[in-house]
């Protein structure tokens, strides 16, 4: 890739339901030159994430859509190619929101650098960095893991679940894990020592559910919203917490399910079991990032925490890799390989 | 009434819908003789409580049913008219959960002395009992009203309602009142200094309730569920609170209401503006009874803490105020005199 070239994945159109190529489009920008304070990056790593889906929606939510023809929101690892902000230097490996391009400025502020003899690059997208701290602290402080307690979690092979799952056998519960495809469930129970893992796509899933928490449930983390939501609610303790982290069965959609209506039986549920449902995002508790950083990284030397990654190849096949996420069809934290690791 | 006849309201038959006169039954008894530790009061007041309809059912909740053929649960204040109790004597005024009968048998521990010249003795069911510490505990444990928050409050006129909304004022928030009916309405707004008050019996009421949320609605007091809830919940600020302390527009419900089932939009409201929803029952709380007794106690002195008592004569027109209850007929908290008030 020639370093005068900047390719740029923009949002063309909003969606309407499930994202197509035709809502992206790819450009070609000349490669911009760093003012005072700002850093040029070349990018190495794009971190794709449920999240990117609101994201392209003019929905109200808890930030900014995307703006049409504006480059496509997302975190990267990236190199410094050349900088005017003093604390970075060409070559340092920094993480940021730089987005979906081959190149980025940004304000050297913005920019956290890595030291890449603790860790593969990579791992800053994925267990140290937004997914992995995301599930620390939405279990720390909202699922509040006891030992003996029960804890399910959707979408488990994924880059916030593995780590919620694996934090809640670290803190000493039962975890029985939801995924869509056997191989996850495999991995899950057999790398990440989960109890249980059942499939959403089953026809008996419900039931199933209920078979793999004969005790109830006591923490709920909500990565998906949907059918899975309704199974669980049954099956609610006293005193039951649900992290409300994301929703992907429901970001494509474009109207709400046939009824009846079931916020009452929910609302009964919350008041008979005192269940707290809260909805976070991981920013909310950016004062705990150096407790989370100093914890997992202990925990993966130590072997308790694990990670898978699902690297795609190019910032043009971004686009489908995300529409492919949104159908779970990644396994393991989706990264965008952009430009070669130098570190490997 | 003769000292040896005690007239029992009996749970009859478990309620299909909204309760009817069948599903009590009245009847008389010997009054009994305190055993060991026992105490016979004679009960002058009784409590009725929209948690009552919930005991009448067999469905799981925080608290067992009453059983049918068994007398209905209530908390009291009575006298007491002999005692094998030590710290209790003839004479004495005590709180407690005796139920609905003319005289019962209870273990001293379980009853709390009151002091008669502190204030009216009918208060411990009321602003300085289990309404007002459920007010006290869940707004200061969930709803935590910070000054210049919106806060909405339903049932406004009722027993724990009034509370909130008068804490509230306290705390320095723009309290907007739901009640159903235009004297209740003119009470919260006049007597308790609510900033507004809307009747959920409205056609507009959605409308209204925007109008009288300007900057939206940082807690919501949920007292009743339904339709009031539907109205709140396009208003939520981030990281609004919901303490759920009761549902009363849905116990009477057979069954759910039409679609679409709208779980995936209150979902969503929870993610985007991390919502913290709650349930809690005032017992969760029960070691803040004192801090909760000083502070209301100092709040009623100051004039800051005003109460309304809707008395009801007759411990056999009991049932019927209770359906009352059920449909909103009350107006301020609803006692039954069961027998005269020494005191008064």
């Amino acid at each position: 890739m020639a370093r005068n070239t900047n390719r740029q994945v923009l949002l063309a159109a909003r969606p309407d339901g499930a994202p197509k190529e035709s809502d992206f489009k790819l450009v070609e920008r000349p490669v911009p030159e760093p003012g005072a304070n700002e850093v040029l990056t070349r990018t190495i790593y794009l971190s794709l994430d449920p999240y990117m889906r609101g994201r392209m929606s003019a929905a109200k939510s808890y930030a900014k859509p995307v703006e049409v023809g504006a480059v496509m929101t997302g975190g990267t690892v990236g190199q410094v190619v050349a900088s005017k902000y003093p604390g970075l230097a060409e070559g340092d490996i920094v993480v940021g929101l730089t987005g979906w391009q081959d190149y980025a400025l940004a304000n050297g502020k913005g920019l956290r650098k890595l030291d890449p003899a603790a860790a593969p690059i990579s791992t800053a997208l994925g267990v140290l960095g937004m997914p992995g701290m995301t599930a620390y602290t939405g279990l720390h402080n909202i699922g509040r893991p006891k030992e003996g307690e029960t804890l399910v979690v959707a979408a488990a092979s994924g880059a916030v679940g593995a780590s919620v799952g694996q934090i809640g056998k670290i803190k000493g519960c039962r975890v029985v894990a939801i995924a869509g495809a056997p191989e996850k469930c495999k991995f899950v129970v057999d790398e990440l020592g989960f109890d249980a893992c059942l499939s959403h796509r089953d026809s008996d899933f419900a039931e199933k559910l209920a078979a793999a928490c004969p005790n109830g449930v006591d923490i709920y983390w909500e990565n998906v919203g949907g059918a899975v939501f309704d199974a669980v609610l049954p099956l609610f303790n006293p005193f039951a917490r649900v992290p409300v982290c994301g929703l992907i069965a429901q970001y494509n959609a474009t109207g709400l399910p046939a009824g009846p209506n079931k916020i009452p039986l929910l609302m009964r549920s919350v008041l008979s079991n005192r269940l707290r449902i809260q909805g976070f995002i991981v920013w909310d508790f950016a004062e705990q990032e150096p407790q989370f950083q100093r914890d997992m990284a202990a925990w993966i030397r130590e072997g308790r925490m694990k990670y898978r990654e699902d690297f795609v190849d190019g910032l043009e096949n971004a686009p489908k890799a995300l529409m492919g996420l949104l159908k779970g069809e990644n396994f393991g934290k989706l990264v965008v390989r952009v430009s070669p690791d130098p570190m490997r």
